[in-house]
């Protein structure tokens, strides 16, 4: 099944069960309000969100309605942890061959994984505000799953389990502060793993991933084979000394596939799915880059289509835009409403 | 007033109101039954808790129990961020020094922070269970605030109007991990600030903190002159690109004093909030340290105690111990009950 949560002015917003071909949804209203607390009682409200799903798909569902993304929240707007992996090591070696470094040879073996703030997720087709286009302002394509409870020291195998939703992210990223991590937004969907068919195999997604930049589609990369850690080893590289719980947001980092060597050159045809990546790329062409970062007013349009050509998760779609900081009153700064 | 969250089965226990002097408590039924809660409501449900604080410290509540320490989680049990600081400087110069570093002069002008795992706080009185003593296991002992919703760009000053709560933390650390840190414990009770009257000043809480390791003092800290960043510039930081939201704990990092010259020879006679500091100030007295990690059976105790020689947050107390992972049953590694 497919969930989502329309924005309602509240800080978990309204969960949603949308259509197989995100035409139409439904409230989940009289099973649960937040996808949070399906999460911690999956076992008993999974099941029925699967037959309003169910309802849904065959047009049986009697308060339907046309699904609209920009309605949307974070399919999960908080989370009690967002934990990025750099599980695709061709990334990593790409930005590290860029400024001359060696990939240690403990990142073949565990993954990288950095703890994001999870306060405050932006919704699909939110802008992402920022004071500075000096930032380095990045995107960044990512693959991100859902957690069930699981208990410390389980094997990747067994973590498997523990995958509840998958969806896609933009986490956005100021290459020129450290750390770099400054906003994450989710697709309007997110989608359980038997939803996913046979493009689902063992914790990766075998489906291509197209990152769309001013309109311009620069990455069209496969998100599955380059994966090196799965997201069952992702989850339990973070259940080596304690319990994950529902609801925490695990990432895979940018997507990225390896260089292709023809005539003694490296090309990589896929294209990328952050910026960084491209300059990385042209350093190891050029002898330095010559993309720079985004702008105020550029687009980010990031999304996945399975076989038949039907979005999967539906389309993150931001504009970068200038936060306007009002330092008027002392009152305006803190306050109660979300 | 104080606040306390009572073990109850749930992920979020229930929410107690703690006498001034830690001797008795009464649920908080009928206002709140968890702190987010309050937190997401603060202007509605404070002084209702507040008229129970007094009716409690004026021996008026009809049915006040004895509070107990031992039966506590984390008064936030779970955080939608948790966000640590290395706000006194004197530890990162001393971590530094002792490996022939500098301090980078960014370090003066920007707090260090990192983003630790929030989904499972321990509470006060829990066991640290670890699969290893090999893992350089360290105490670190803070202060830590929960936060009000805080607008972006809002100046430290306007932050410290952020602060609802107080709290005492230990971020255990492994040190010979990276990232070190594993699990975070807190105090009993979360205090609000005007309880903490002359003591808490503009962000910094001038008292005592008190490490008794195994049994023995080891630190007695001063918790307020030498804090670099205050907490209203710890949050001010966060707040640089993005929104802060009610619930979200900030820490000080390890609590520090600066060595003190004495006869060319520096000294430090507050002792330490870490080992790791303590293997640092070994280092560059005798060129190496000589004082091992914590090892199973060890007892870390931290508390901080007002003028009158009062417990102003309850102690945390806790045991290091083995984590035996059942690896039997699948099943038993995924699980919806907390």
């Amino acid at each position: 099944m497919k969930l989502a949560t329309y924005k309602d002015g509240s800080r978990d917003g309204q969960l949603l069960v949308v259509s197989r071909d995100l035409a139409s949804a439904h409230y989940a209203t009289g099973i649960a309000d937040t996808l949070q607390q399906v999460l911690e009682d999956w076992n008993f409200l999974s099941p029925q969100l699967q037959d309003l799903s169910d309802a849904l798909n065959q047009g049986r569902a009697r308060h339907a309605f046309p699904f609209e993304a920009a309605r949307c929240m974070a399919p999960l707007p908080r989370a009690y942890q967002w934990a990025d992996g750099s599980s695709f090591i061709s990334h990593v070696e790409l930005m590290r061959r860029a400024r001359g470094a060696e990939v240690p040879v403990t990142f073949e073996a565990d993954p990288l994984m950095y703890q994001g703030r999870s306060d405050d997720f932006l919704g699909p087709c939110d802008d992402v505000r920022l004071p500075s286009e000096d930032l380095g302002i990045d995107f960044e394509a990512e693959l991100a799953v859902v957690t069930a409870d699981v208990a410390v020291g389980c094997t990747p195998e067994q973590a498997l389990d523990g995958i509840r939703l998958v969806m896609l992210a933009n986490d956005v990223s100021l290459r020129n502060v450290t750390p770099g991590e400054v906003a994450t937004a989710f697709s309007p969907v997110a989608v359980t793993p038997d939803e996913l068919g046979a493009a689902w195999q063992r914790g990766r997604l075998h489906l291509t991933l197209q990152s769309t930049w001013n309109g311009r589609k620069v990455g069209m990369c496969d998100a599955g084979p380059d994966m090196t850690f799965h997201f069952g080893q992702l989850i339990a590289h973070l259940c080596k000394t304690r319990n994950v719980r529902a609801g925490v947001i695990i990432g895979s980092g940018a997507v990225s596939n390896p260089g292709v060597e023809h005539k003694g050159k490296t090309d990589w045809p896929k294209g990328y799915s952050c910026i960084a990546e491209k300059r990385a790329i042209e350093t190891i062409q050029d002898g330095q880059p010559k993309t720079g970062y985004m702008k105020f007013g550029d687009t980010i349009r990031i999304e996945i289509k399975d076989k038949d050509g039907c979005q999967v998760f539906g389309a993150i779609e931001q504009t970068i835009a200038t936060s306007v900081v009002v330092k008027s009153r002392k009152s305006s700064l803190v306050s109660e409403s979300p």
